[in-house]
């Protein structure tokens, strides 16, 4: 298959396990609402429900969910199709756990184009931000605690959700750990690459990833630990990929794509990938431009611009969407060696996704 | 045995349970030193199971503790003290979680008689207030995930642990409902005592009494579902009845046994069990000094001495404290009906704790 063919098969797949989920994702919205446990006389219960339907809902490509799928037909048996689809509902429900509290820890507006849910909150209740800061802390904690409840409330053999509960919760574990490394390189002045490539692994690639991978294996009746280094490589790999498309689309990308501003990144004063790059190649006038924009809250789109035009001038662009593909690649090949034991359609997914997953935003 | 032996006993096997638990409870931190998956380059992330750690140690009277290791004496059979002691752990590293979220909730400077994690965060931080609201969220986040490892980690047969998670992530999610529920009632005037008793039944009943039953009995290979109704009733009546004593000590108490300000529920303007009594008696002229006091953040000693002498006025105290006697009464004649399944020694324990629970600090 030539590689417009590859784009357009791997564009299919995608998009038919995307649609799939989104039925099943909003049946279970629909059962929750008739079995949560909910005080009668509260009203603002079944809200914080409703707004983690809401973010839940507003989905995105849903690569997680592919991942699930993808990796459950690695295996020559066809599996559970209750584990998978359990799998699938507690990867995107932990998501929307990680995506609210992030949203809070980042003080961020908007979220998949739309509001965060902290700022949803904030504009319901504009003379009580003490509250919305609450209500979206506690609609977070009660993603977390849904995305553990869909695995130990389905009919499964009690090993299966065992084990499936075990991989959410070390996958939980390490994004928390890795938000707060995020959070610690803000004190770090530019941080070495090892530091960067940390934080992707815990805070993104092991919850994005890896759990999906292992979830889908399991729900296949395979033991992921068989392939556990492996698994962990590509994880890895991929993550770092995304990060670096994430960093150059959140300054290069356009808003509408990504559902946030593009002068997030700057406003945060973040050192990403990029703009380590950078940073590490400009001159001092330039670092001294760079460093007056970064954390500025109120940075304007000119001043992005001269940042963004510090970065072409040093082709800092360009080194970083070489790293991106370099790292796609190891994942690429890591994915390869899988067809010693996986089947063959599955193991050519997780080969060309990551090639994808960066060609068809850039 | 007479009232001051039933004291005696019970102050003995409380505290016993207490003691056996905070050795475990240091080893089990211990080795989770040893054992954590953690970023080899950050300082941040053991500093953040050092703050949980550090609360989780503060401890307290360990009540959940003690239900947890009585209740699996309920059973006839010996249980597993594996299985009893990863109850006890979980059943305390959620209880730090909550306390931590709380804490950032209320925006409350002082838990256990320290400083909040929150607050300790906003301390040693002091010019990057976000970062610590996002410190002090993620090390909860933390001691939620941990509460979940602690049991999917543990050497239990895998049926044993999934009904052990289920209890705690079901837990949780009525928690976390009911800590909303809890905000909501400050938008409801003065709400109707069926709401407090929900907020209480939901917010602290259920993880505080209804969870360690369930987790001990679970422990004993007994099947909690067996007797629900009737634990729900307990755990209910005894949560409710410690509510009011918590209402009553926070505007009557000693600071230094409640490890809070007596100023916070006043400041804080909710609507306590007390308060509202007081306010439904106040007459036109006391309910205007009331409501002027309520919810100030720089309420005065003299402003709460005030609205102390108006609950003393219309002997609010005085309901109030006949009303908690009357929900420990229900609780203990609850428990009381155990015998006809439980073992004598724990029934009678469960039987005298709820009134010994509210005569010991009184």
């Amino acid at each position: 298959m030539n590689a417009d063919g590859v784009t357009r098969e791997m564009g299919h797949r995608i998009s038919g396990h995307r649609d799939r989920f989104k039925v099943l994702f909003e049946d279970y919205f629909r059962s929750l609402r008739r079995t949560a446990d909910v005080p009668t006389l509260s009203r603002f219960v079944p809200e914080a429900l409703d707004r983690v339907e809401e973010l839940a809902l507003r989905g995105g490509k849903r690569q997680r969910v592919a991942f699930v799928y993808e990796a459950m037909n690695l295996a020559p048996s066809t599996g559970s199709q209750v584990a998978v689809d359990t799998a699938a509902l507690s990867i995107e429900l932990l998501q929307a756990h990680l995506l609210i509290h992030d949203d809070i820890i980042d003080d961020a507006p908007t979220r998949r184009g739309g509001p965060s849910t902290y700022y949803a909150y904030r504009a319901a209740l504009p003379e009580r931000p003490q509250h919305a800061l609450g209500l979206a802390l506690l609609a977070g904690d009660l993603a977390l605690a849904l995305s553990l409840q869909v695995i130990a409330d389905a009919p499964l053999p009690a090993s299966l959700a065992q084990s499936m509960t075990q991989c959410q919760v070390t996958a939980a574990a390490s994004t928390f750990r890795g938000q707060i490394f995020d959070l610690e390189r803000d004190f770090l002045g530019v941080p070495d690459t090892n530091v960067l490539h940390a934080v992707c692994d815990f805070k993104a690639a092991r919850s994005s990833a890896l759990a999906p991978i292992q979830l889908g294996l399991l729900a296949a009746g395979q033991d992921p630990c068989e392939h556990d280094a492996s698994l962990r490589r590509y994880a890895w790999a991929f993550g770092v990929s995304g990060q670096m498309r994430d960093d150059y689309l959140s300054l290069f990308g356009d808003e509408k794509v990504t559902g946030k501003p593009a002068t997030a990144d700057v406003r945060d004063g973040r050192i990403t990938y990029l703009i380590r790059t950078v940073l590490l190649a400009a001159s001092a006038s330039e670092r001294e431009v760079l460093e007056s924009v970064l954390g500025r809250t109120d940075a304007s789109e000119a001043d992005v611009d001269a940042v963004r035009q510090i970065i072409r001038d040093h082709r800092a662009d360009r080194t970083l969407l070489a790293d991106m593909g370099c790292h796609a690649e190891i994942a690429s090949r890591e994915a390869a060696t899988w067809s010693g034991w996986g089947e063959a359609e599955a193991v050519a997914f997780f080969r060309d996704v990551p090639v994808w997953g960066i060609e068809r935003l850039l």
